[in-house]
């Protein structure tokens, strides 16, 4: 039988299994208790594959401090995807004219301030500001478990606004940080395939922002910066990228001034997979209902 | 030995031991790996304690709909509080002006529109709307745990910006709806004192803004709508809530039209369990080491 892609068909099967639960924002659903075990048990095959690493587990909220994202340049190259929070810190006349304004279905956000905070718009962002100044000698190796936040609504199934990555972030010398990322570009592939999922991996690039972005982007393919593991999903023809490598060279150490035990300027690389879309690469594959599926997928998830 | 209750004190000895690590944003610190493993273990334990119960586990990102906080009256009553989200929707001339703001160090937040969600201010609020029409008999109990902003930086380790909430949420008829709040407070009294916790319940109120929120305020603590098991962290005199119980009456389901199987409107209540505040008050009472911890503490956590 031939697959068949079609974004509103899978859309109405994950309803209609109870596995999203659609609202009225684009990109905002909510998980439903099979969707979510299956997440959760894929996030457990990844930490048991890298148990023998030694990851040091770190745990962040889904906001980061303003001058985080201002110091990293972020605004410079995805400013439609930031997410900036905003509060009310007003008196009481202030805060009846809010609730009267929203009350007669009028806009009422020119009376909020910026806070010091964003979302968090990359899951590792808020780990490098921890690790300034001299790293040990075989460097380190951190994992997260993140909500990240990125502006684009969409009626795909794939592209939310909010998802989950579990990340891994290699800070080094530059040969053990790519060592590092090219061995987990095979070990992540092979996880994937054990999953039976029809997977292959490609040089890839960010979505920089505007006519300048589009330099930006043709220069990381070039250097080769960024990987992608893609799997059909949505469409046969665009593949989706479930999970992601990215060498940023010194772009963060060089900011936060991490370096190496012999003082050079470190480099920092990180993987991520993304949890939502590994869950719906998995519906798409195998089915809606997660206990029809192959015997030798289930026995990795559910061991 | 009397404990000693000291703000600059418990946080530098969260941070030294890496329990939490410090940002420079307040109230929005990261979690070590010691601590991030006490929380999950405290939330296995009350799913442990509820899995008879049947509770349906959803799980929601942590943002939501502008239109739901509007619908819900929170912007009202807790403006202070409320988290919007700002994205930047303009051209390439706009994104250079943004950028050159940034980088003189200028505010830039003017450039941005307001975006289709918020951040969400109570676990519970994204369970509401799907529930809209007739409950079965017996009325329904939803679970999640979900990530809540607070717009409310504090030096407190205890008053978080974002923070998890565990929260049981039940619809039904009014008898039964109290009834579970009634049972689950026990319940929840006796799983804490199982912990060592030095807990007490106590009628409580929401953080109502201005002058008109004193008074709702006090008609919540008139009509014991809400009450709290607080335990002593940062203060003896001023313990800290790590357990709320609402009965919201048909606040939510007369808006999103939640009716009884004998078609009257419902009634729901939530409870909800403060997990960093749990973790941080079993750190506070037993010590930063849970090696240490008392057996008959440890035997519930690490079964």
């Amino acid at each position: 039988m031939t697959a068949v892609y079609d974004i509103e068909n899978f859309h109405r099967g994950l309803v209609e299994h109870g596995l999203i639960i659609p609202g009225e924002v684009k990109g905002a659903y909510g998980r439903g208790t099979v969707f979510e075990d299956i997440l959760r048990r894929f996030d457990s095959l990844v930490m048991r594959t890298a148990e023998g690493d030694g990851a040091q587990e770190l745990t962040f909220p889904p906001i980061l401090p303003r001058a985080l994202i201002e110091k990293l340049g972020y605004l410079d190259n995805f400013p439609q995807l930031a997410g900036s929070v905003h509060s009310f810190t007003g008196n009481d006349a202030g805060a009846r004219e809010l609730s009267s304004l929203v009350q007669s279905g009028e806009r009422w956000e020119h009376l909020l301030d910026p806070t010091q905070v964003m979302l968090t718009p990359a899951a590792c962002y808020p780990v490098y500001p921890s690790f300034s100044g001299l790293l040990p000698d075989a460097g380190r190796l951190v994992t997260v478990l993140g909500w990240v936040y990125r502006h684009e609504p969409s009626d795909e199934p794939t592209r939310l606004q909010s998802f989950r990555m579990r990340e891994f972030i290699r800070m080094g010398k530059p040969d053990d940080v790519v060592a590092w990322r090219d061995a987990w570009l095979q070990r992540g592939l092979g996880l994937l395939q054990g999953l039976g999922l029809p997977v292959q991996s490609d040089v890839a690039s960010d979505p920089f922002f505007g006519r300048t972005g589009k330099m930006m982007a043709a220069q990381q393919v070039d250097q080769r910066l960024k990987f992608e593991i893609l799997v059909p999903v949505i469409s046969q023809e665009k593949p989706t990228a479930i999970c992601s490598f990215n060498w940023h060279q010194d772009h963060f150490s060089s900011v936060f001034g991490i370096r190496s035990a012999d003082s050079s300027v470190a480099h920092t690389a990180c993987l991520g997979f993304g949890l939502e879309r590994v869950t719906l690469a998995l519906l798409k594959t195998h089915g809606f209902d997660p206990a029809g599926w192959p015997a030798e997928v289930r026995e990795q998830l559910w061991p």
